[in-house]
């Protein structure tokens, strides 16, 4: 099979509009009038980001999803994605038609059409890159880099659940019920994009997505907004599922708040906002504390500041 | 060093308007009012698309030109473009210096420059994605779709010269003088995107660059319009350095039909606009026949049908 069989048999089917059925090197559109563009790309390396065996479907969620994470956090409305894979001998027909069906069911669930992409074949692990285009309000999407001394912070859904179920993964961790078990691992396995917080991000002054940990990202996002703070454990919203695996292994936490592939967002609203973002949060939000001056600091659950051998996970 | 710390020295200094430094995960753009968006991806894996060994700075230029390359086939201007870049351990920090040198030199000199992008790390080989945005004028794009009969063909520059550069590159092919084989491996290593070529292509009526092999490109573009042709390659612009490679090893033709690595615009031109075509060109153009019905036909150097082993080149 070819590479133009191969796009015209598992990918072309996803083509949305300005896609061209993937019959040219482009994709060509015409962007909303009185909207700013939002572009983000991210890189999954199998082995890396994922398992290798993972289900074809659930890595090509994952990366779909961080990348709409990325619009999420930004107050966007998706508009498309390309796609670039490079895929190694035994990635064969039966992997990829699996693979395009994950794919194809997240753009259709999300409103992010496949615009195009390259496929390409690699001697080494597979390795997808996404880059996706979202559109926003023109000057409305909350940057990283805008948070204010006295702003509030909030957080989506919960966190350390993804980082709780990789340590499952790994073999590790105290021994859970398996509902409980299959949260967690769910929670890693497959990030739900939170873009159903984009209009209540209106209201925000900064925002970001937490990929990297909520400890390390919140130090990023204090430290390019040129502010301080304090991260609370004991305001941060967990699962039962990491409350149960705190109570067996107190550990956890250090692995909860700052272990990665949370996507959930994380934003600085200005008080007098707050209302109305929590009002227009469709997600469950949770406020974790305020933007100060100075300093960052993390207090554990006893109040305590924490001692963490690492602040954010990282690539390098 | 990390991440952040990698992003902040070698990249952040490349970023454009719109990239916001390189410290928040996505690019916010206000799109030029009135245009329509082109967007392009291609992927490059070290064994695949390049030598390992390549100088970053040329794999860097390779990366982008590729892309830039797409861009200029749909006369499009170049808007900027996100790097996903999978690094292997052993491209340290002096392998990192000169490709984003490279990288920052190209952004500057085709007036794209870096948006945002994403790095990881790799157990395999390096691999890189880009994204190339541009803008054209509504409805002006030539799709690779679109070619009639009666239209005529056009190629830029000369064909095949970095086919046979990679042969050289790999040890095969007759005795060339140090210029000649300089030129041959020139053109394999740094592909020149036909950016000039833009605003000629307002009066083509269907495009693509010659990526795969000027014989398989062609067929494509003729196959995705549902017309046919015939490619005389008697009519083709070769190189000095080509022509003196045929005449010691006829076999050469067949590697420069079917090669790739070209990157010139191959366009089909309504005859009534040929001569504003070629008019508005300021890179040589050479009108290598017209579309036709039915068939396609490659003639070889003597006018017969030529026996090719392979139409193009294909990844799979």
């Amino acid at each position: 099979m070819n590479e133009d069989d191969l796009i015209a048999r598992f990918f072309a089917p996803l083509a949305g509009p300005g896609g061209l059925g993937l019959k040219d090197d482009v994709a060509l559109l015409t962007p909303p009038p009185g909207r700013d563009l939002v572009v983000t790309a991210d890189a999954l390396v199998a082995g890396v980001h994922f398992f290798s065996h993972d289900p074809p479907d659930a890595i090509a969620a994952k990366a779909l999803r961080v990348n709409l994470s990325d619009l999420a956090a930004k107050g966007a409305t998706p508009l498309g994605f390309l796609l670039s894979l490079a895929l190694p001998r035994e990635a064969g027909e039966a992997w990829l038609e699996v693979f395009a069906q994950g794919l194809g069911a997240d753009a259709r669930t999300y409103g992010c059409p496949l615009l195009g992409g390259d496929t390409v074949k690699t001697p080494g692990p597979l390795t997808l890159s996404i880059t996706a285009l979202g559109t926003v309000e023109p000057g409305r999407a909350p940057l990283r880099t805008a948070a204010r001394a006295g702003d509030w912070l909030y957080v989506s859904g919960t966190i350390g659940d993804a980082a709780l179920g990789l340590q499952l993964r790994l073999g590790k961790g105290p021994s859970l019920s398996p509902s409980l078990r299959d949260f967690l691992l769910e929670r890693y396995l497959r990030p739900q994009p939170r873009l159903a917080l984009s209009p209540a991000l209106a209201h925000a002054r900064a925002a970001m997505d937490v990929s990297d940990g909520l400890a390390g990202d919140l130090a990023k996002m204090l430290r390019a907004s040129g502010v301080g703070g304090v991260l609370d454990l004991r305001e941060v919203p967990f699962s039962d599922a990491a409350r149960a695996w705190f109570a067996q292994d107190a550990g956890g936490i250090e692995i909860a708040a700052t272990g990665g592939d949370d996507y959930e967002v994380l934003a600085a609203v200005p008080p007098e906002q707050a209302a109305a973002f929590e009002a227009a949060a469709t997600v469950p939000v949770t406020r974790i504390g305020a933007v100060g001056e100075g300093t960052f600091e993390v207090l554990d659950l006893s109040g305590a500041p924490a001692r963490f051998a690492r602040g954010a996970y990282s690539h390098f």
